[in-house]
């Protein structure tokens, strides 16, 4: 007996929607969200599709939680403070089980990211998810990209690469050989990303230029670069590395994942000379004339995730 | 070879992103909307996947373009100006010419609808479109489904039934017989729908309540009386019937796709008695008391497109 689409978005979906900038939730045409006096709209959407983005034997609470950071990701490099999103939902059947623990992971982002899930849209095809994140930043201000200079500092939070090790563990791979315990925290480091919306609004108006670490470091780093017309200049024996990371690699494979793995969705951001980061950040290199992102090794590698 | 993300949303979609509202496109982690004084966000996403919202052999334009009008429409319904969109686009793989014919479908909608493309994704995987509407309506307005009350008349936009006569002739149906001229107006109808924002904003702060016509007026109707606790009673013999459909078709079919067939994406909306329509709108029934829709007909029919 097939399901409809209002059944699925309202077992599921509508306790999800409640939020202080919230007016009208699922269930209308429009969501409704009211800004406060005084701020303009961030907004910025990301899919996923299941064999490219994620593993397919993902486990759906995972994929949910997973799909809400990537997106709200986007938010903490403009430094927006969260306003709600909305999921587009590709499924290949209505799967009950599915759909609950899926669910039970966007929960967990809502709570979380204090994102609520104010709209959405369920339709049956191949298995991709797409959300749409709402922000308010200031009229007067944005952690952009383009506004690194020369003399600025360069900095990233948390550790790096460990999202990448994670992947490669549940691809079987033998570059990385992890003890129970940090095989945990490594899957867990790709599969439950966080979005550092914190850290985010706690950097507007003191950092020079952000983005976060999707596709990464060298290539996110590069964008700034590029939107800021200057060379960043990154020390690869930096670079903050995870213990279970550490543990679990090569050197050089654990700082290789550091510079080109993505998926860790920390920041990178420039701070003026003299600036003092946010506990948890690290220093890793600086702004220098120029173009492009010199790390002092010549790598190979695709300039970011390749989509095509 | 090949083509990054980056190459693919700059080739195509960047000219697409200038508006009086936009202080940000395409090109950050996020882009960066001004709303007016006093004004709240009204948003919403529809996804469309090829071989269910579509055929699989449309043209590319009329893809972007109808994805964009139907997004659009839920905007009218609410009775928002339109601010901007996003389109995340997954599709298996970077054709040019797809893409080139895509983006143009989608420009004639920015245009027509002055509803610049700000954000966007692009995946790899089954064409699939999801398009977020992003619009901006006063503090204390709305067009609700839930404002219906007794006494209130109940009018519709344009004529119905076409796009499902359209779509009827594109699957080679018997029962849609067009002679040339109407086939290709029925098809339009069904290719290229038209959002009509313009009404919904001529129509808030009058109707009492409104919705867009996706899944077909009795289904759609009967989100109204659902949401306002009312009962719509149907005139059949008031629907505004084009005459390409009537030309093309039997009565009874005619009505039928008038009564049922999705995809026009004209407003359905209720006007308290006295409130003269807009030009183009169509008096086809009234709210009384009690709970769903009557048009005096017993039709065998599902409620609304199914999804699964």
């Amino acid at each position: 007996m097939p399901t409809s689409e209002f059944t699925l978005i309202y077992r599921y979906f509508s306790a999800l929607g409640r939020g202080d900038a919230v007016d009208l939730s699922v269930g209308d045409d429009c969501a409704i969200l009211r800004l406060g006096e005084g701020e303009r709209l961030a907004t910025s959407v990301d899919t996923l599709v299941a064999g490219v983005h994620f593993l397919e034997d993902t486990f759906p609470e995972d994929i949910g939680f997973r799909a809400a950071s990537i997106a709200a990701s986007d938010l903490a490099a403009m430094g927006a403070r969260p306003l709600g999103m909305t999921v587009a939902l590709t499924l290949p059947e209505a799967d009950d089980f599915w759909l609950n623990a899926f669910s039970q992971g966007l929960a967990a982002a809502v709570a979380d990211y204090d994102l609520p899930l104010v709209g959405g849209d369920t339709t049956k095809g191949s298995l991709t998810i797409t959300v749409q994140v709402l922000g308010a930043l200031p009229l007067d201000g944005a952690l952009l990209r383009s506004g690194a200079r020369v003399g600025d500092e360069v900095y990233v939070s948390g550790t790096l690469g460990d999202a990448a090790a994670g992947l490669a563990f549940l691809s079987d791979s033998e570059l990385c050989s992890p003890a129970p315990d940090n095989a945990g925290f490594l899957v867990q480091r790709f599969n439950r990303p966080r979005a550092r919306l914190e850290l985010g609004r706690e950097l507007l108006g003191r950092a020079s230029a952000a983005i976060d670490i999707s596709d990464g470091l060298l290539a996110d780093a590069g964008h700034i670069a590029a939107a800021s017309g200057v060379k960043l200049v990154i020390d690869p024996e930096q670079l903050p590395l995870s213990a279970a990371l550490a543990a679990s690699a090569s050197p050089e494979q654990a700082r290789l994942w550091a510079l080109t793995g993505g998926d860790d969705y920390e920041l990178c951001f420039t701070l003026p000379a003299g600036e003092s980061a946010p506990p948890g950040c690290t220093r890793i290199g600086q702004v220098e004339p120029g173009e492009g992102v010199d790390c002092g090794m010549a790598l190979d590698i695709p300039a970011g995730y390749q989509h095509f």
